[in-house]
Parts: structure tokens; sequence; C-alpha cells
């Protein structure tokens, strides 16, 4: 298998675009991406795409998204190709174009990922997110996507004792991270009184327990370690990438305080990247609800299960702690377009492991290992990449 | 790279099933691939499945269809990643787990699709598919996809001089060839009177030149050389795949009358697999109207420009022919279960290239090398595939 690196980078701000289409978010992030490669490159030389979206087939009514967009940024013929796993479409994306690199058939591939939310109407997002989770069994029934986060609280801390302020620590932390990353949606503090009196949407999760609907586009360059030199010094190594699958109704689970796809997802990248966790330097987490991100701090080994609510209460996961999770502000804070999410978090990883955060408070120091989890709706799919930073 | 290998193939026949759902639908053609390994399969062997369809998130609002059907057959832990490209879904899902198997990420991948295409009204069909050409340009303008097909036609014939009574002859021989295709929506033959007076649809193409509107599902099962001989000693490489993509609306094309993605995707292929067109026995071509048969004799190498009309006079792509195109009937009379094609042309060529076409009527004799080619849309995406029979 040959080993596949990220050379360049890119993503748009991540928040309310109302006069920019998929289109020209998409160009943007892939300029973005242009002006990241240290020493350059035509963008002629990219050989295949893969990107991922939820939206346009359902939300816009757009067939074959990613030939449009390649096509509007002027590789009409570079073979391109649709994936969509729900929220975790950027992150399927992202290992579709891995294959793609590691078996041969290409040297340098884009991974994509865009979304723009804001232009489905609030009820409409409502009903519509939905369909990432079991249409049969739980959308038709009325359950939206935080009542399904909701349940998982509930039962979470029904068993492990977690509080509400515990989990009012994610969102608290998130927020704290998002307003130092001028990319971020939401760039304001808010404190733990806040995050728990929030009005309520799904109990017990509130307003400040949920991710934001945001627009926005991320890109990431992969090429094959035999010609990465031929655009960076830096290059980012992706060292193991997992998927895993789960049942979509929540109901057909053995258990809901931890995800088996995201646990899959995980060894199977532990396991060919030859780290543990205890060797991670920091994580993007997919944290769409707070109790998102608790679940994932035993699904990727950061704690023993049912141990979160300690993390947080340490603040061993805030920026200068033992592993620092969602600096970039997270799916709370930096804001979620759907099908960008999987491929921004490869762009905060990459940055942060070259030293380029932008911002000097927010920069991880020394960090040689990162993460990034990518979960499609409530745990029916999930992508794991480890990451590291060589040269 | 490594090589890859068929070693299993199913597929339900092909037509209106009002009482199946998706799921149903998917087992079905999943069990048929089963009976198909000689020796035998353990389901849970497979490791990695891509899916493509169209209808999932536009049509039904379904999300990570491709994880909900794995759960189905019993298989909800195995990594499942839907893909959209159009009609080419099913070509681009075969074309993205043959390079998963290829880079060693996995031995055994499954590549499937599925359509439920009866379950729209022929109303919302008819706009609801314009969302695999161009949106802005040409849907919002009222284009349907016959209308951008009988531009393609009209064009052909006037530079060409294409007549219609060659372009009946697609028709004619497809229908000839579903007539023998037990899994074939349409097994009737027509007659080249009746396929010349057809109702009109959009100039000149008049109903006879479209295919069908299909329910379907396709597997493949895909297995690295290594493992390829522990489920059959008849296994069928896959010795050349490519891709390509082109600008989605027609009028930003230098040339309607070729698709430049399918000759990418064509010399792509013929390249990898170091063989010319003259070597190819048969091959399973996108013929959603006739008019794409015709130029797809081009795209693929099999005559010269414009001369398509020649070889459908000379029945050189009829069943005995120098070159049989659509055995199956293709999409004209086998049916165009939109994401499932793909992968139904895969099954038809892993047949016809290990003596199994059932009815020995329809059995090409002594074939070693097949190809198929699958378009999106209007030519928007196109992926070709060439396999060998070894064994």
């Amino acid at each position: 298998m040959r080993r596949v690196a990220i050379v360049g980078a890119g993503q748009t701000p991540y928040g309310e675009f109302p006069t920019l289409g998929v289109k020209e978010l998409f160009a943007w992030a892939f300029k973005d991406m242009l002006h990241s490669v240290d020493k350059g490159i035509d963008p002629r030389e990219i050989q295949l795409a893969y990107i991922g979206s939820l939206s346009a087939g359902s939300g816009f009514q757009l067939g074959q998204l990613a030939a449009l967009l390649m096509g509007h940024v002027g590789l009409p013929h570079v073979p391109a190709i649709r994936v969509e796993n729900a929220c975790a479409s950027g992150g399927f994306a992202l290992y579709s174009a891995i294959c793609a690199v590691a078996s041969g058939k290409c040297d340098i591939a884009l991974a994509g990922g865009i979304e723009k939310m804001r232009d489905v109407s609030s009820t409409k997002t409502k009903y519509w997110l939905g369909i990432s989770g079991d249409t049969e069994f739980e959308r038709l029934a009325g359950l939206t996507f935080a009542g399904i986060y909701a349940l998982v609280a509930s039962r979470y801390m029904h068993e492990f004792g977690l509080t509400r302020e515990q989990l009012a620590k994610v969102a608290v932390k998130n927020h704290r991270h998002g307003a130092m990353n001028p990319k971020a949606q939401f760039r304001r503090e808010i404190t733990l009184e806040m995050a728990v009196a929030g009005a309520p949407v799904a109990y017990p999760l509130n307003i400040w327990d949920c991710c934001p609907t945001t627009d926005g586009a991320a890109v990431v360059l992969l090429c094959s370690e035999e010609r990465a030199r031929e655009f960076t010094d830096h290059p980012v190594y992706i060292i193991g990438y997992g998927a895993g699958t789960d049942y979509l109704a929540v109901q057909d689970r053995d258990c809901i305080t931890s995800f088996k796809a995201a646990r899959m997802a995980a060894q199977e990248a532990y396991k060919q990247a030859g780290v543990k966790p205890e060797d991670i330097d920091f994580a993007e987490v997919h944290d769409c609800f707070t109790i998102a991100e608790v679940v994932a701090y035993y699904d990727l080994g950061f704690c023993e299960k049912g141990e979160a609510g300690r993390l947080l209460d340490e603040e061993a996961t805030s920026l200068g702690g033992r592993i620092p999770v969602n600096v970039s502000g997270g799916l709370k804070s930096k804001g979620h377009p759907i099908g960008a999410t999987g491929c921004g978090q490869a762009y905060e990883v990459f940055n942060q492991l070259r030293g380029q955060a932008k911002n000097p408070e927010r920069q991880i120091k020394n960090a040689e290992i990162g993460l990034s989890h990518n979960v499609g709706g409530s745990g029916g799919t999930a992508t794991v990449f480890i990451y590291r930073r060589e040269g």
C-alpha cells in the first residue's frame, strides 16, 4: 500500500453566505488550497476528485455535483465523484481519495466537501436532516436529530452519572477555542452559567448543546509519497485511516452510549498507524451535539467508558491540556457544513501539524500526531484518520 | 497496483416491483450474488461496500443508504459508502471499490447499485431526472433529459447523415437481445416499422428511442488476486478501469456528437489493460437513448467518427456480429434502474465471460475480453471497465 500525504488544504470561513452559491463556495476553498501549497501546483496536475455532500441531491436537487464543481474551478475533465454518507460525507470522500492514491490509480487527488445549509429553511432543515438517521423507524415517527442525541445524553447521564454541568463544559471549551479561530462561525466565548441555562431543544439538550446551521466548503490535496516533495518540504502523512458502519436506527444497537462505527474506524486507524490513543497529540472530533464529543472520548480511546465527565472536569481536552480536542472550535463553534466537515477537520489538523494555525494563541506546540473523527448521522457511519508531520 | 477480480455477481430482474422497497430489492440482488460464488462465501468476509444510487437522497429522502442496505442483509458493520454520479453511480461505485481492493485496504469488497424509479410519478420523474444534467442552464430552463439527447441526435444526423432508420436499428437490435434475457424488463421484439413510427417524445426521438423507467438492483463481489481462487476457479479480472468527466451543461462543450468523458474513460481503461478496441469481444454500453449507443461506438473506438450508421446497417453490433453490443438488451430493453446500471452491466459481462448467460441462444461463444461503459447524465461523467476471463 503506497503512503499518502496531504500537501495542501483549503477552507472557506464557516458561517452564513446568502450571496454565494455552492460553486462560489467551492471555488473559495479550492483557491485557498492552491495558496497553501508551499512550492505551488498547476491545478491541472490533479487527476481525480472525491467530493462529499448531503444536500446536493435532496436539498438542492443537483446531480453529479462533484463534476459540476470541478468544472467551475476550470477542471472539467478531472474525474469527479460525489460521495454521500450524511454528516460523514467529507470523511468518506477523503477515505476514498486516499484509497485511489494508495492504489496507484493516480498520484494527485483532491478530497473535498461542501454544504449550503442556510438555504434550507429551519423548519425544513429539522425534517430534512432526519434523512441522516433511520427513516422507517425514526424520522417518519417524528424523531428529530436533536431528539436522538437527547436519548443518548439521557442514557449516558443515567448510566455514568454525567452531570448537566459536565455536558455544558464541552460547549464552553469549544466556544473558547472557536473564539480564537478566524474561520469559525461563532467567535464568542460563553460561560458555564449560560451553557447550562440555554433554551431547551430536546431534554436534556439545550440550544448551547447543538451545533449551528452552516454554509462552507473544505478541500484537501493528496499526493503519493513519491511526488510529495515536489509540492512541499513539510508534507503531512495520513498514517492510518479507518471506516465503520452500524445500524442507522439506534433501536437496533446493543448500546447507544458508544458508537460502534466510530470504535471500528478508530481501531482500524490505530492499527494501521501503529500508534496508541496516548500517542495522539490533539484531535478534531465530531461534536454535532455536546454529547457526541462525550461519546467520542471513549470511542477514540481517550478515556475509559463513562469517564468523559472526569476528562472535562480536569480540562484534559482543553487547549494546553493533555489531549486538546476541537481546538478549531469543533462543529459546535467552528460550524458544521455537513459534507464539508470531514475535510475541514483535515484542514485544521494539517495546519496545526505544520505550525500554521495563524493565530499563535491557538497553535498547539510541537504536535507530531493528530487525529480526526467524522460521524455520519447518529453513528450510522464513521471515519477516523491519523496524521503525522514529517519534515 | 494489485489486480482485482470479480468472483460473484447478482442482479434482480429489472422491471416494476410495486410491493418491494429498496431494502428487499437489494437483498434479492445480494442473495443472487451469494449463489453465484462457485465455492461459496461467508458474507461476513466482505470488508467494504460502495453502493451507487441517485434517488436515495432526492427521490426517497434517505441518507446513508449504503449503510442501511448492508444492515438489512445482516452486515451492519461492513463500512458502506454511497456514491452518486447520476446514471453512472453504479459504475463509480465499482470504480471506487476496485481502488480500495487494489490499494490493499481490503481483500474483499462489494460494489452495488440500486434504484426504485417506479415509485416516482412520471411527471415528477421527468423533472427530477433532470438533476443529472445541468440545473442552472438546462433543467430550470425546461430542458428535459430526452430533450438533451434529442439535440445530440439532431446534430449527429446533420453532421454525419445518420438516418431515422439507422437510429431505430439500435432499438430493434436491443429489443431482440432483451427478448432472450430472462432478467430484462421488456422481453419483446419490435420491428423497424414500429421503431420508426413510435409516439414522438422529443424530435427526432420517439418512445422507442427511450429506455424505460425501472426498479432494480445489482451487486458485484470483488476480490484481490491473492484470494480469488478461494472462491472460484473462474475469476473474471478487471484488467482496465477508467473514469472521465465533462461540463454538465452541453452548451459548454466543444462537441456534442461524442462524449469526452467517455473517450477519456475508454482511453484510460484500454491503456491500463494493454488492449485495443479490436480486442474487445463484446460490450455492454450505456444506451439510455438510442442515440447514446450511436455516440458510444465512436467513443469506445468501435468505429471512426460518424460511422456508427454503417455499423448498424452491417449488424456488426448484433449478437453474432463482429462486436456484439448490449446482448443483455441494454438500458433500452433490459431496463435502466439508474444507480444499478453500471453494476448490472458488470453482472452481464461476468456471466457472459464465464459461459453462464443462462439461455444458450444469448450466450456469446468463446468470448475472452468484455467491456462495459456507463455514462452519467448527458455525458457529464463516465466509467469504462475492461474484463478478462482467466481460468
